[in-house]
């Protein structure tokens, strides 16, 4: 995608092979920062420090990780070493440990001199196949606005997202905000809300920086502010990523995506769940039931992050002695649900077949 | 209520009866200070930014205004005057009008040298009125959560609330919080969920200040929490304030109360509004088409204050650029309310009684 009129990857291989770059997600939208990863180690401390996040991102990192692991040495038990320590670094991220096997089993029945070969055409396979996967659920997905584009005759399409599903959580392209890129690039007018998205307002900061810098109109708002909107016909859909959909279409997201769900489902509004398939976790049959929710720590909610006299400062927001809990996602019901968008096309519910 | 162990209301007469006495709102929870009003330019500057803030406090505020302005002339024009400034504050705020005008009418026809005299008492009793209904929304919706706890035989009642509708909203007591103030002195078992309620974090600052000053177990929540709570049997009751009440019920309220209700609604928890009757507004047939949200500027949005090394700053959370929408309530319709606690007792829907 774009930044500052140039195009970027989110992660991508240095011209010499010998390093990985990143976008520092930390910084944005203030500062725009590319840093050169030589390790397997720096890319751990990488992941751990979350320069980059994003189901999609942390996995392919992971994958470049274990190619500079074997650059580094391409014996057996380096590898397995470097392996650990990576997967050490975000435990309840699924891709991660998806990818580090892949990489794992690409390379063990590989003699010694091969694996860097190996290593590298893995690790860009995954890299390429997340781009692909973000690609293909745009061009699904985008039929869903046009249709209402057209249904408006031509009239802006207000499309209304929690968090951030961008190209800056996967290779490109991203998830949630795959079709409405593809959507700006065929020319319908469009403009999406933003949920800022507390606690760590990946909205306000990632998903609003990703839109400036693709020139798509769009509209920052208080996590507070969805339900008003879809009751006074301001939104005509609403889309949103996952981190991991059950067997029965619930979808677990990022935490309020529940409550959008609820305000679209009041008010007539579809609400659409987009994700690559690698993300349906059909060993859970309910979600709603059955998706551990992660606590996270007190201090995204007691603190938040801002920009202050050109540095990125942190500030305390609630009265000490006040007690905080953190989870860090929720699960939205199928039956909230109007369709489920992947790179294999979008799924409804059996009644709306 | 307490502070710091010693008993406060949020507004006072000085003890030489010339200065009215505040806390500033704007500080709390990361300073606590009590300011002295000599004048009542210099309440309304008060007023104005935002020292005191909560309807029934902005009401007390502007007759205490009107008071000083006869200790200062007792001159029919100079009243009139001031009158005209106070009413220029805060241009949305419905009981500042019914204050002044209310301070107006008992002095119109009185003799100047009576005129000090009339606007004391007048001020006092607007004051204690709007103590005694907080009180009284207190003693009726405790019923309520000692029902739940009886329910629950004595375990531990979790009572999620929305903005600041507590104390400092009011003289005392407040509306909301009333209940569980009256419920903690009673020694019922009770936690409190407090939304933090961006943009302006009245949860976060104010009401999770006024609980901790009470000693009442509570728990600071990004607004985007509630729903996954709910949806995981953490909260056996919502209770939030209100900004104005349509005669079918609907209830304005902070940005966010409706994606609540809905939310209490899909899992089955009662949801209350608890305001002193002067906050129907029988003049609005239908809330929900009717009553007009303010929306407010952007930087309330862009922007957050915090505490940074004993200061309160600001920082920047948005891009530079992006467009920002800030709407500073919504309506929540009737069918999702349980019950409306008013100082007359609890209103339930017909089809309840």
């Amino acid at each position: 995608m774009q930044v500052n009129g140039k195009h970027y990857r989110t992660i991508w291989l240095s011209a010499n092979l010998k390093q990985i770059e990143i976008i520092d997600q930390r910084k944005i939208p203030f500062a725009f920062e590319v840093v050169k990863i030589n390790s397997s180690n720096e890319m751990a401390t990488i992941i751990k420090d979350m320069y980059v996040r994003g189901a999609g991102l942390i996995g392919v990192s992971a994958g470049y990780g274990m190619y500079l692991a074997v650059l580094e040495s391409a014996d057996w038990s380096s590898i397995v070493s470097a392996a650990e320590t990576l997967k050490q670094t975000r435990p309840t991220a699924v891709n991660l440990f998806y990818a580090v096997d892949l990489m794992l089993d690409s390379l063990k029945e590989v003699d010694e001199e091969d694996r860097l070969q190996v290593a590298l055409e893995t690790a860009q396979k995954l890299a390429e196949e997340d781009a692909d996967n973000c690609r293909m659920i745009g061009l699904h997905g985008v039929k869903v606005i046009e249709e209402l584009s057209k249904k408006k005759k031509g009239e802006r399409v207000n499309i209304l997202t929690h968090c951030n599903a961008g190209w800056l959580a996967f290779v490109d392209y991203g998830s949630a905000l795959s079709p409405i890129y593809e959507a700006h690039r065929r020319g319908v007018d469009i403009h999406v809300y933003v949920d800022e998205t507390r606690p760590r307002n990946q909205g306000a900061r990632l998903t609003a920086w990703e839109l400036l810098q693709q020139n798509i109109p769009h509209t920052v708002i208080a996590d507070n502010v969805g339900g008003h909107l879809m009751q006074n016909g301001q939104v005509d859909m609403v889309i949103v990523g996952a981190d991991r959909v059950a067997a029965n279409g619930d979808a677990a997201n990022k935490i309020g995506t529940y409550l959008k769900a609820l305000a679209a489902w009041d008010n007539h509004i579809p609400f659409y769940v987009a994700f690559p398939s690698t993300t349906f976790d059909t060993q859970v049959k309910n979600g709603v039931n059955d998706i551990e929710i992660e606590e996270r720590g007190s201090r995204e909610v007691s603190h938040i992050e801002g920009w202050l006299n050109d540095e990125i400062v942190e500030v305390r927001l609630t009265p000490e002695g006040s007690n905080i809990a953190n989870y860090g996602f929720d699960v939205t019901p199928a039956r909230l649900i109007s369709g489920w968008i992947t790179e294999n096309g979008i799924f409804h519910k059996s009644s709306d077949l």
